[in-house]
């Protein structure tokens, strides 16, 4: 059994196909024990009505991250914060890490004390213990990150949940971290303050754990996902999984005015950047209707510095289409599609 | 709080160094919940009784396995393999694995076919589900698996349980996969048939999962390791945390014909490879003296095909010494040391 079609390469199969084909030469992808791999985490249920979240997130040096644009400290909170965020993106706690480092020979002590000690300082912050991992010698920097974290069975946020006639919301903004990268790539000048907020959203992507945590209690959300691919690839997961179209009006959009200042003065589409940019690490989830004014409420009393959005609605499927955009009550073309790394050079 | 001390560099500090430094950052290493930093496994206590062991593993091109040296095939076996070696080490079942995999945009689809179907079969022989991971497009190949797996918490075999008067018992061989090693390093001519045996052993080491078990069910056994650094390092390790002196008499090492010839042949010390040599993946462990006839008649009759062999005993803690080697009834000064990837160029 071949996981690639005669002359097909991985170019052309791209990271999702890549995924998809895996997943089907391992089956089952889920039985009563488990579900595998789809989700945010892959799922263990145990005997006591707990379940078991776990999730992976490598990033290499030049393809995730550049020395010469995050500090050691940087890449030490946001190595391990992408992880947290897998587990709050289904509503668990992150509870476990292990920690694998690829480190150059020469790298200089102060960046390894910076790394982890942002690192244990993350871990603090939210109760998270480092329990393994491993370590070696390489060319450049290899950070590979097991997270494991808890949630009861019935309260997990699956992608597959979503129905047709709930409201899509959003906690957190949404277009700042790609555009601190579009800065960092640039030649722009990164001292500018609102310059270095935006780069600042990019290396440090704020974390919504408790929120996660409220939502999964709540009870009124369906499914749930964090935005780190970027709106148009992460609300496609959440259709195809549940077999719906989600509506989104990029008018409602939680787009700041720092985020819109910048993209002003460089002429660009801070819509565009916010549905395509990615790791904003925000939560993006869907919610009974009903519940609109419930929820707001609640989520203003119990967190009252977390942005609370409404963007959009979930219909029954729609032919092919995963998500449609509206911009001033019209349809909204995207000119940039997401990211995929095997499909781009 | 800093892992390095003032003009201390990584290469000073060493892998094993820099992982003691980082346990020591990260405290406490284990309570009532979870063991962590220290054994094969990190260990999550349940509240059912059964513990889930955790282990993570990266092999990185050109530092742990050459593309020319090993097919995709054996790698596709021998990453997963160490990973459930380890969940054996402490006496456990393998159940789930998580794969992180970096591949060069122009490798060849059949290559990783070929890795994904020996992962598939291996996974299939241990009921191994594998449930979830990351891909990234990288430079060079990296794999890095984290894997999961359970046993009854009073079973499990950890480092720290060597009692002074146990003996010390290995199942499997020594020496073949580091004398594999070196003929595939060597201009040697690869297509011999005991030369193609040893290389075999070094890209495709025997698992000894079912024995583990075996093991673990026992009773009889305290303290176990597998021999993924050499028996020169992991006696020590296992020296270290139980606080005691190993004894190994190198006259009883299971030492194959083969690899006596094979080293007959290039003048090298079987003894040497086999005590530092590495990743053999046998079972080394402690066991109470006074059941070892009733240890090698079980073993003969569940795994005839399994070589148990006795190669020393444990002592009181002898001042420094982690582990002694015996030959003839002399003391035995090893040549080479273990190998530690930081302190070598």
């Amino acid at each position: 059994m071949n996981v690639f079609d005669e002359h097909e390469t991985l170019k052309q199969l791209g990271e999702f196909g890549l995924i998809e084909r895996i997943a089907g030469l391992f089956e089952p992808a889920s039985d009563k024990e488990f579900t595998g791999i789809g989700d945010d985490c892959a799922v263990l249920r145990n005997d006591s009505g707990r379940s078991t979240l776990i999730t992976t997130d490598m990033l290499l040096q030049g393809r995730h991250f550049r020395r010469e644009w995050s500090s050691a400290n940087d890449l030490g909170y946001k190595s391990l914060a992408v992880n947290l965020s897998d587990i709050s993106a289904m509503g668990g706690t992150p509870r476990y890490a292990l920690l694998s480092i690829g480190l150059p020979l020469d790298i200089a002590p102060a960046w390894i004390d910076g790394f982890l000690n942002e690192t244990r300082r993350l871990c603090e912050t939210h109760g998270v213990k480092l329990i393994g991992g491993d370590t070696s010698k390489s060319g450049s920097l290899i950070i590979s990150y097991t997270v494991l974290g808890f949630i009861e069975d019935k309260k997990i946020l699956w992608r597959s949940s979503a129905k047709a006639g709930d409201k899509i919301g959003l906690i957190g903004k949404v277009g700042e971290s790609g555009a601190g990268l579009r800065l960092l790539e640039g030649s722009h000048n990164k001292e500018i303050p609102t310059h270095r907020y935006l780069i600042e959203a990019h290396n440090r992507p704020r974390l919504y754990v408790d929120e996660a945590r409220f939502l999964a209690d709540s009870g009124f959300v369906h499914a749930m996902i964090d935005l780190s691919d970027g709106i148009q690839s992460d609300a496609g997961h959440i259709a195809k999984r549940s077999g719906v179209t989600l509506i989104i009006d990029t008018n409602l959009l939680p787009i700041s005015d720092i985020l819109t200042d910048v993209c002003d003065t460089f002429s660009w589409s801070a819509e565009e950047i916010a549905l395509t940019g990615g790791e904003d690490y925000a939560l993006m989830f869907t919610f009974d209707r009903e519940k609109e004014n419930t929820l707001k409420n609640q989520i203003r009393e119990n967190f009252p510095d977390t942005g609370f959005t409404v963007i959009g609605e979930v219909k029954e499927r729609d032919g092919n289409a995963d998500v449609r955009f509206l911009k001033n009550g019209e349809t909204f073309e995207l000119q940039q599609h997401g990211f995929d790394q095997f499909k781009t050079d």
